[in-house]
C-alpha cells in the first residue's frame, strides 16, 4: 500500500512545526485507508500524537487499516479509555484478527477492556479454524422477525442498524435464532409500509457452516454476487456473516498462495514482501529447492548410465538443455492451466479424459510445429550456418522425434498430476512448474538416449 | 460452474414428461445462477420451453447468468415482446457485455427491442476501450441532489431505485451533473428526517475516469472496500459506477492472466478452460514454447564450445541438469514473490534496491544450504555408495561452487528483471519462471566451465 509520499512529508512537517489545526484539517479530508498508510510510515513516537487528531468517527476505521506492528505501538502508547473507545468502533472480526496477531500481554490489555459480553464473544470466534467461515465472520448483523411488517424492519435497522457491518442484507430469524430468510434494504425501502417481512423474504437462503473453508465462502459469494454471506452453526442457528470485502481479501490471497505454490514456495500471505524477513523468506523456499535438487540428480543419474553414448557423440550434449527446457514448458503450460481451471472451479476430477484428450490433441499440433522448427533450425544453422559436420540428419531426426515425444508426454503429465493431486486429496498447485519440470527432464533424456542409440546405433 | 447432477436430471425427466406444475415449483425455489448453469447443460430444443416456466422476476437473472452460447441460442427462440421483456429487466452493462459477444443479426434484433435512449447509452457504453472502468461500469444510479432532506432522499430512491443495480450507495449531483459527494442508504437511514444531505454527505469521493484501467478499478475497490465507485467523464460528469461483483471478477480475471503469462501462455480469459477449441489453445502457447526453444539453443552452444572440456571430464555432464534446475528454481522463486508483489501493489521501481538487498542475502544463504546439501550427497551417495571415482573431491567443489553462485545471480536476475520491466511499461508477469529459467541455463553454465578449467585444469 503506497501513499503519496509529498503528503507524507507535509503531514511530518506540518507534525514538527506543531500545526495542529492544520493537520486535523488535512486528516479529516482523508480516507481512514489513506491515513492508516501515513501511520505506517511515520516515525514512532509521533504517533500517539497525530493519532489523537483524528476525527472520532474516523480513528476506529483508520485503526483497523493499519498493520500490525503499528496497531501494536499505538496501543502500547493509548490510555486504556482511549483503547476501550477504539475497541467499542471496531467490529468483531476486526478485533479479533487483531488478537490473532498480538503478543499475550496486549491480548490481555485488549480483553480488559471489553465488555464481559465481547469477552464471550471474543473467545468463542478465536476458537475457529484458521481459514473457517468462522475466523472470518462478523457477529454483527441486523436479525429480523418473520411477523415483522416493513415499517417495523426499517425501524429496527434504524434503531440497531448502527453498529452492525453491513445492514444492506438483513436476515429473519426466528426466536430459536434459525435461519428463516433474508431480505435487503432494497426490498424494504420499496415495500408497503404494511407489507410483512415474512411474505417478502427470500426463503432459499444458500449459507455455509462455521467450519466451512474460507475458499470456499469466498467462491460461493464471487459465484452468487452476494454481499454478504449467513453463517450458521451446526444447529443451524445464525451465528454471523462473512462480507464481500473479506470474500475479496480471501480471493487475493488464495490467488497468491496458489501462485506461490506454483514456484515452488511455501505459502506466506501473512505480511507483504518487504516486510517479511530474510529468514522466513529463506525457510519458505529452501526445503522446495533441496527436494526438487536431490530429485534433479535422478536426471543426472540417467545422464550418467548414458555416459558412454554421450562420450561417443559428444554433439548430442548441446541438445539437452532445449529438450529439456521445451519439456519443462510444455508441461508447465498444462499444469498452470489446469491447476487454475480446478481452483475457478471450472473442471473437476470427473473431467479428467476430456481434459486429457484436450491436451493431447494441442500436444500434438504443439509437438509437430516445434519439431520442423527445429529441425529446419539445426539443419540450417548448426550444419550449414555453423558448418559443424556432426550435426548429421540422422542426428536432426533424433532431436525432432525426442522433441515431438516430449512435447506429448509433458502435456500429459503436466494434466494429469494435478487433476490426481486434487483427487486424493493434495493441493493440485504443489504439482506445478518445478515437479512437471524435475518429471519430464528425466522422461526427455530417457526417450532422447533410447531414440539416439537405436537410430544412431551408438 | 458446476450444478448438481441429480437436480439436472430430474428436471430434464419432468421436462420430457411435462410436469409443468413441478418443474415450475422447483424452478422458483432455485437461484437465478444455478438455473443459468442447468440451461448450459440442457438440450437446446427443450430451453425456450423451461425458460417460459421461470417465474418473470427470476428470467432476465437467469439469463444474464448463462454463457454466450445459451444466450444467443434462447435469444433466437423468443418473440419480439419477450426479448423486450428480458432486455428492460437487465442492467445496461449486462446488456452491453452480452452485445459484444453476439453476432451481428442478433445486436441488430436486440438494438430493434431497445428504447431510443437506451440504443443510445449502449452505443455510448460500446465506445469505450475493452478493459476501461467505462466498458465495465454500469450507468443505472441514484443521483441525489444535495439540497434534499434525508426523507426526501429516501423517497425519491423508493420511486425511482427498482430499476439501479445498487441504492446501498447514493450519489450527490448538482444540476450539471457534476459528482459533489456521496451517501450511503445506512445514513440516511440513520439520520432524522430533515437532515440535509448535503451536510451528511461525503465530500471526499474517490472516483475513476471512462478510460481508467479496470485493474486499477479493482485495486480502488478492494483496497478502500468499496462497494461500488463512481465514473466520471473527463469533465467531472457523473456518468456511471463500477459495482464491486464486477470488481471481483476483473480481479480473478486479472490473476488468471498473470499466472498464465507467468507460465508462458498467452492470456485468455474470455471462456472457461474446457470451451475454449483445440486451435486457440495451440495458438496461446506455440509462440512461447518457439521463443523459449530458440533461447534455449543458445544454452546448447555454450555447452558445444566446451565439448572438449567434457570430452575428458564426462563425469560433468551428469550435473547439468542438477544445477540448471536449482538455478531456474532459485530464479522463478524471486521472480514470482515480486511480481505479485508489483500485482498487488506492495513494491514499485523505488524499492529496487531494497528488494534487491533483501534477495541477495535470502540468496546467499539458501546457496550456503544447499552447496553444503550437494556436497554431502555428491561424497557420500555418489563417491562413496555408487563408488564412482570419477568423482572426486575436486569435482564436488566445482559442483557446490557453481550452485551458490549460480543460486545468488539466478535470484538477483529473478527479482530485477520484472521489476525493470515494470518500469519500462512492460508487463512484470511475462518475466517469470521460462525466461529467467533460459537466462539462469546460460549463465550457470558459463559459471559452471569456468569454474570447471580452472579447478580442474582441463
Amino acid at each position: 500500500m503506497e501513499s503519496n509520499v509529498t503528503l507524507q512529508e507535509t503531514i511530518e512537517s506540518l507534525l514538527k512545526n506543531k500545526k495542529y489545526a492544520s493537520l486535523r484539517d488535512i486528516l479529516t479530508t482523508m480516507n481512514p485507508v489513506d491515513i492508516a498508510a501515513i501511520f505506517e510510515e511515520i516515525q514512532d513516537e509521533k504517533m500517539p500524537l497525530l493519532y489523537r487528531l483524528l476525527p472520532k468517527d474516523t480513528a476506529a476505521d483508520a485503526f483497523v487499516e493499519m498493520d500490525d506492528e503499528t496497531q501494536q505501538f499505538l496501543i502500547q502508547s493509548l490510555s486504556d479509555t482511549e483503547l476501550k473507545e477504539v475497541l467499542d468502533d471496531m467490529f468483531m472480526d476486526d478485533v479479533v484478527d487483531m488478537i490473532e496477531e498480538m503478543p499475550a500481554n496486549v491480548v490481555k490489555r485488549i480483553l480488559r477492556q471489553s465488555t464481559p459480553e465481547d469477552r464471550k464473544k471474543i473467545n468463542m470466534l478465536l476458537k475457529f479454524p484458521e481459514d473457517s467461515a468462522g475466523s472470518i465472520m462478523t457477529t454483527e448483523l441486523v436479525i429480523l422477525r418473520p411477523d415483522m411488517t416493513a415499517e417495523e424492519a426499517i425501524k429496527r435497522i434504524r434503531r440497531t442498524g448502527v453498529d452492525k457491518e453491513t445492514i444492506y442484507t438483513c436476515y429473519v430469524a426466528d426466536n430459536l435464532s434459525k435461519l428463516r430468510g433474508i431480505i435487503t434494504i432494497k426490498d424494504l425501502l420499496l415495500a408497503d409500509d404494511d407489507d410483512k417481512v415474512k411474505d417478502m423474504m427470500d426463503t432459499n437462503v444458500i449459507s455455509v457452516n462455521t467450519y466451512t473453508d474460507q475458499e470456499e465462502v469466498a467462491t460461493i459469494i464471487k459465484k452468487y454476487d452476494f454481499l454478504a454471506l449467513p453463517v450458521v452453526d451446526t444447529e443451524n442457528r445464525l451465528v454471523g456473516i462473512v462480507t464481500v470485502d473479506d470474500a475479496v481479501d480471501v480471493m487475493e490471497d488464495e490467488a497468491t498462495e496458489d501462485i506461490q505454490k506454483m514456484a515452488a514456495i511455501t505459502p506466506n500471505t501473512d505480511k507483504p514482501y518487504l516486510k517479511i524477513g530474510i529468514f522466513d523468506t529463506w525457510k519458505s523456499r529452501i526445503p522446495w529447492l533441496l527436494l526438487l535438487m536431490i530429485s534433479a540428480t535422478f536426471t543426472g543419474m540417467i545422464i550418467s548410465s548414458f555416459e558412454d553414448a554421450l562420450a561417443t557423440s559428444v554433439v548430442l550434449t548441446a541438445f539437452i538443455p532445449m529438450l529439456m527446457d521445451t519439456g519443462g514448458n510444455s508441461g508447465s503450460q498444462a499444469s498452470v492451466t489446469v491447476i487454475r481451471a480446478i481452483s475457478l472451479d471450472e473442471i473437476e476430477f470427473k473431467d479428467l479424459f476430456r481434459v486429457l484428450w484436450k491436451e493431447i490433441r494441442v500436444a500434438f499440433f504443439c509437438g509437430i510445429s516445434l519439431s520442423a522448427a527445429a529441425f529446419a533450425k539445426v539443419i540450417l544453422v548448426d550444419r550449414l550456418l555453423m558448418g559443424n559436420t556432426e550435426v548429421t540428419i540422422a542426428v536432426a531426426l533424433v532431436v525432432c522425434l525426442t522433441l515431438a515425444l516430449t512435447v506429448v508426454v509433458a502435456k500429459i503429465i503436466g494434466c494429469c498430476l494435478p487433476m490426481i493431486a486434487y483427487k486424493l486429496g493434495f493441493d493440485p498447485a504443489v504439482m506445478a512448474s518445478p515437479f512437471i519440470t524435475t518429471i519430464v527432464d528425466a522422461v526427455s533424456l530417457v526417450v532422447y538416449f533410447l531414440i539416439a542409440t537405436n537410430i544412431l546405433g551408438i
